[in-house]
C-alpha cells in the first residue's frame, strides 16, 4: 500500500482564474498549458491501517497545518474510491524552491493523486486522474499530462478534466523563469480564485476566453510562435488586470517584473521570438524556441533585479515511479 | 481682436478613455477630475484679416505641423461661430515641461478656446466653452472649470460638457506628480482613444463606470478620502488594463511607475491617506490631504527612479487675462 509518483509543474498560456464552483474547482474558463520538464515534485504515499492520522512531510519538514488539511482532503476522495479508511504517510519533495513563482501545487497535487491511487491499487485512466487532481488544485489537472495540455471548462465534476493537445516532443520551446522575488505570496491562489468575481473585468475575460483558447490551440498545433506569443501575453495581462481590479486588489507585479516584460517586448520588436507570461506571482516566464534560448538568457541576466533563472522545457506526464527511479 | 487666457491642466480620478464619436469627441463614459493649480498654459490669440494662414508658436518655437492642424481646426469652429474668416497668430506657453505626464492638451486647448472666443468677442457661458473645448481635446472640457469637475457623457454634441462639482477651496488636496520618464509618448492620446474598443475589457470598464462616478462624486462632496482613494486607484488600474489589452497593446507603466504605486499602497497600509492615479503615461500622480504632503514628498524622493516631483493643488477655472496679468 505504498507508491511513489513524480509530476511536473506547468505554465498556462491561457490562464485559469476564478471558478464556477469553488468546492469542486470547476473553472470559470478553459485553460491551456505546457508541462515543465526539468522541474518536478516526487511524492510517496503509504496507507497504513495502524495510523490514526495522515502525516505530510514536505521538503524534509512537517508541512503546515493548512497544507496537511488539503492533502488529507484529497486522500479522503481516494480512500472513498478505494473503499478503505486507512490513514497515510505522505512525503513530498520539490526539485525547485518554493516561492519562485513555480506552481508547486500543480505538480504536488498531480504527484499526490497518482501516488495515492497507485498505493490504493486504483487503476484509473489519465482522464480520471486529471479530474481527481483537479479537486485538490485546478492546475494539477493539467500536470497529469505531458507536453501541451488543455483543461476543459464544464458545469459538472464529470465534464471538467484535461487532455493532451500535443506531446512534449511536438515543439522545442524553452521557458526561462526569471525569479525577481522569492517572498511567499501574501494571497494564495485558492483564495485569489474567490476574488476573481469581484473584479468588474472578470466577466469580460471569461466571455472572451473561447476565442483565445481557439487561437492558442491552433497556434500550438501549427507551431505558430507569433500567434502563441500574442495571445499568451494578452491572456496573462488580462488575468493580472482582473487581479489588480478585484476587491481587495491583488498586485503581483514588481518593478523588475515590468522591466522583464518591457525587455521581452523589446527583444521581440528586434525580431527575436519570445514572449512572457505570469502566473499569480511576480516572476515572469519567458518562452522562446530552443535555438533562441541563449540570447534570451543573456538578455535576462543583464537585468539587475533578476536574481536567477530557472530553465524548463516541455516535459512528460505524471507517472508512478518504480523502486529504481 | 487679440486676447490672452490661462488654463490649468487637470488630473482625472475617473478616466476618459475611448469615444462614442471620435470626430465630436463624445466620450464613452463620464469622467471626474481635479483642476491642477500651480501648473498652467497661457495662450494669446490674435485674429488678423491680413494673415493668409494660422501660425502657432508653442513654448517659443514653431509648433509641429500636427499641432498647428489641431489648433487651426479649433479656430475654424470659433471662426464659424463668430462669422468671420480671419486667420490668427497663436502663442502658447506652458509653465510645466512637455512630456512629464501632465496633459498639456487639456490646459492648452482650454486656454486656446477661451482666448480665441474672447478675441472673437464671443461671449459664451462656461458650459458652452466646455463643449467647445471638448471638440479639440476631451479633457480640455474639464479644464474650463476650477476645483472638482465632472464631464458628462452624452450621445450628442449639445449634451456633453463639464460642470463644477465643487470649487477649488472645497478640499485642500495636494497632487505630487512623480516624474519617472520624460520621453515623449510613442502613442498620443487621440490615437489611443481609437484603440480602446479593441480591448476585450473596454466594454466592462464602460458599463461599470456609472457606479464609480457616483461613488467618486459623493466622496468628493463629502470629503471622504478613503473612498476617493479606492475608486481612483481602481479606475486608473482599469484604464491601464484596457490599454494593456488593446490591439496593439499600450504599456505605459515603467519599473519605477510600479515602484511608486507599491510605495503609495504601502504608505496607505501604514495609515497615511494617499493614492495614485495615472493618465496615459508612466508618471504617477500621488494625491494626499495637504497636511500629509511633506511625508508623501519625502517617501517619493527616496525612490531612485523618481527624477523630480511637481506639486499641484486644486486650481481655478480657465480665464481671460487682462493686460496686467
Amino acid at each position: 500500500m505504498k507508491s511513489s509518483a513524480a509530476a511536473h509543474p506547468n505554465i498556462a498560456f491561457i490562464k485559469y482564474w476564478g471558478n464556477l464552483d469553488h468546492d469542486l474547482r470547476l473553472p470559470a474558463n478553459g485553460s491551456i498549458s505546457m508541462t515543465l520538464g526539468g522541474l518536478q515534485t516526487r511524492t510517496t504515499v503509504e496507507f497504513d491501517p495502524d495510523l490514526s492520522q495522515d502525516s505530510f512531510i514536505l521538503d524534509g519538514a512537517q508541512a503546515a497545518q493548512e497544507s496537511l488539511r488539503r492533502v488529507s482532503q484529497q486522500l479522503d476522495l481516494i480512500r472513498s474510491l478505494a473503499g478503505f479508511p486507512y490513514k497515510a504517510r505522505v512525503q513530498s519533495e520539490n526539485s525547485f524552491p518554493a516561492g519562485t513563482g513555480i506552481a508547486s501545487s500543480a505538480s504536488g497535487f498531480a504527484a499526490l493523486t497518482v501516488a495515492a491511487c497507485a498505493a490504493a491499487e486504483l487503476e484509473l485512466p489519465p482522464k480520471e486522474l486529471s479530474r481527481l487532481a483537479r479537486r485538490a488544485s485546478g492546475s494539477a489537472s493539467r500536470s497529469i499530462f505531458g507536453g501541451f495540455v488543455e483543461w476543459h471548462k464544464a458545469s459538472t465534476d464529470e465534464g471538467s478534466y484535461a487532455e493532451q493537445l500535443a506531446p512534449a516532443d511536438h515543439w522545442s520551446l524553452v521557458d526561462w523563469v526569471a525569479v525577481v522575488d522569492e517572498e511567499e505570496k501574501e494571497v494564495g491562489s485558492s483564495q485569489g480564485h474567490r476574488l476573481a468575481d469581484t473584479s468588474p473585468l472578470q466577466e469580460a475575460r471569461i466571455s472572451s476566453a473561447a476565442g483565445r483558447l481557439t487561437a492558442t490551440r491552433q497556434a500550438i498545433l501549427s507551431q505558430d510562435f507569433a500567434t502563441l506569443a500574442r495571445f499568451a501575453e494578452l491572456d496573462s495581462d488580462m488575468m493580472h488586470a482582473v487581479m489588480m481590479t478585484s476587491n481587495p486588489p491583488l498586485h503581483y507585479w514588481r518593478p523588475t517584473t515590468v522591466e522583464v516584460m518591457q525587455r521581452i517586448r523589446r527583444l521581440r520588436s528586434q525580431g527575436i521570438p519570445v514572449f512572457y507570461t505570469l502566473d499569480a506571482g511576480p516572476n515572469p516566464h519567458c518562452l522562446c524556441p530552443e535555438d533562441r534560448a541563449e540570447i534570451v538568457q543573456e538578455a535576462l541576466l543583464k537585468i539587475p533585479g533578476v536574481r536567477r533563472l530557472l530553465r524548463a522545457e516541455p516535459g512528460g506526464p505524471a507517472r508512478v515511479l518504480s523502486e529504481a527511479d
